[in-house]
């Protein structure tokens, strides 16, 4: 391809309008990851509690400008004075929850469907990310964490709000903390957040600022529809378990096992450090 | 009743000071709310934890103003900066949990009393969703679904912060979540937002303001006082019913299940649609 | 003693600059107390899960800042964007956890090591205490009950985002609630706090006011020291059981018992008012 259209093509990226299309796509997965978490009583707790059903996927939906902004001092409401996105919001939720025979929902699970909008939301989770740090570097000029912590959060706000989501249906399920198991939206969020940072504050990155951002969306949505088509899960697993070797204490305790004063009580050292 | 006096009235009733004596009502329902969640155990943990008992009566209190600083970005502790109903409030809290034999506690409950307390904690209700609505609009004066929130939340901010509270004293509910089964003050609270919301942004009412206000007034008193003599404890229930058959898949299930195509796992769809 | 030279002392103490040795003994703290409430399984969880490990160690460093924002309407993460602290306590954090052969934690749990780091905590307390009652000072001037509570939890927000902190790693003990059973370290700073809004609103306290400061050094050290050499944990226990004698039930419950009226139900009434 050549160089000079591939830039071409990265601008127009950098410059798609996310509304309304994009926001369809983020809402039906919202909408959908809602109606499986319920699984099986999905349908009878949504005629019995509309209410709940609707609030917890209009959390799902906000989610990441919603921590964003209780984090930053900001409105946690302010995402919602977006009429526009609250009404194709709603929308989704009664066309996956309430159409007659459920079409809708059928429809949605339809592969074909399924994976357009899986590659649309990982471009609009890049857009997110990327307004996320900027957003927290206008903020705190010199403050790194909070930049990459803000752009994380964007990417995958409803992974930080499972908790309070479920709770808001009635289920408290303290263990499925996401810190704990991180999925590989979060750390692809991360990873993201952690090139904008380095792109915006350093001059580590030499090449122009829409390749990057090309860069960070074909890599979403090629790992998203891996994981969709091959059942490629977490590719950052082996550069994980590297780094946990070498920097969490992985060879120490293996060292300090074969010199016989390995800490018994830990049982095999070797067989933990699987998970970030 | 001559319209002129019942536009007099209305406008006195929308004038109303609150304090001290509303906010001595408010306080006691709340005191006495909490006094009876605690159950048989209230006296024994009252003297164990007064810290516990003092905070979590103070969080019913003044819950609503703080859940809806917190949704609106602004100082959570901001309510307790209004010394005078910090006050009254312990006053009451003390009153309610420490008086010698109990005296104070009897008091409250004597049913006058109660009655009292509760026809001018629905007008201070009203006051409050009012307020909600208005300051809301202040900051966004487009977004209706804010408004509306907001002013629910002040309206019937205890029903929220509930689980906050429980956990104060060191009790976890996580089912008892006001979204899966709202009570009857938060729906009338909401009912009371939407009304005040179309009478400040459409033209859709065309009644005086004060009359609108005055005439929600009436309706939280009366509801209220059937709810307490005659155990009427949800008006708005058939009307949900309804609503459920008709959006909510009641009647597309129904359909569906004649047509011999209903989802089995469901059960008997008609016994589901009974609450929000 | 010279007054004078104590003065000047009580001078010095007051403008000590807290970074980098004071951050260094509090982070010190904070990851042992981590290490300590993940119990005989630290080690294995610090393997499996070091994101969850960074974050709660971070909340439970940066806690009294974060948990003051956020009930002040100001940015949680604003703490953070104290690159020097964060430094600080990623690095402590890392040699109580990570270093070859545990060595790391083995000198942070050395009895001096411990009594340095502690006594150096407590001078840093005093000061959080005073920052935070000087700050909601300035933000609701006659709001004593909120410069207490800013001060109570900036001196010991750690005990408050307990449920937090054992959240984020994934476990859940809705019972440890801080209120319930206020730890000594939650009292002092309650005393504190009260202390110095009487010093900075009132002439009650007529010291000047650098020796009030240095008094509550002393009173917190002195404390901190008892408690791990000689194990006093709490001085305020015959204190408080007087004050709930007198104000919260006790006395009146053993006369109502005595008159033959006591509540049969809460047992022997004399038991139960033992702590806060």
């Amino acid at each position: 391809m050549d160089p000079e259209a591939f830039l071409d093509v990265a601008n127009q990226v950098i410059k798609l309008k996310m509304f309304p299309f994009f926001d369809i796509a983020h809402s039906l997965l919202a909408a959908l990851a809602v109606r499986e978490d319920l699984g099986a009583n999905a349908q009878a707790f949504s005629r019995k509690h509309p209410l709940a059903c609707w609030l917890s996927t209009m959390l799902v939906i906000f989610a990441g400008g919603m921590v964003a902004n209780g984090l930053l001092g900001e409105p946690i409401l302010a995402p919602l004075k977006n009429t526009g996105q609250l009404l194709v919001g709603t929308a989704v939720w009664y066309i996956v929850f309430y159409t007659p025979f459920d079409i809708g929902y059928k429809v949605a699970k339809f592969l074909p469907v399924k994976i357009v909008a899986s590659a649309m939301k990982e471009i609009y989770r890049a857009k997110k990310v990327y307004d996320g740090v900027g957003h927290a570097a206008k903020l705190y000029p010199n403050a790194w964490i909070i930049m990459i912590i803000i752009g994380t959060l964007k990417g995958n706000g409803a992974g930080f709000t499972k908790l309070i989501e479920r709770l808001i249906r009635g289920a408290w399920t303290p263990t499925a903390m996401e810190f704990m198991q991180p999925s590989f939206y979060t750390k692809a969020s991360l990873l993201a957040s952690i090139i904008f940072v380095l792109d915006k504050k350093t001059d580590w990155i030499s090449a122009p600022h829409a390749l990057v951002y090309f860069g960070i969306v074909i890599f979403l949505v090629y790992f998203k529809l891996s994981s969709i088509l091959l059942g490629i899960h977490d590719p950052f697993l082996p550069l994980e378990n590297l780094c946990c070797a070498i920097f969490f204490g992985g060879i120490w305790d293996s060292l300090a096992k074969i010199l016989g004063r390995g800490q018994a009580k830990d049982g095999d050292s070797k067989d933990v450090k699987k998970t970030n």
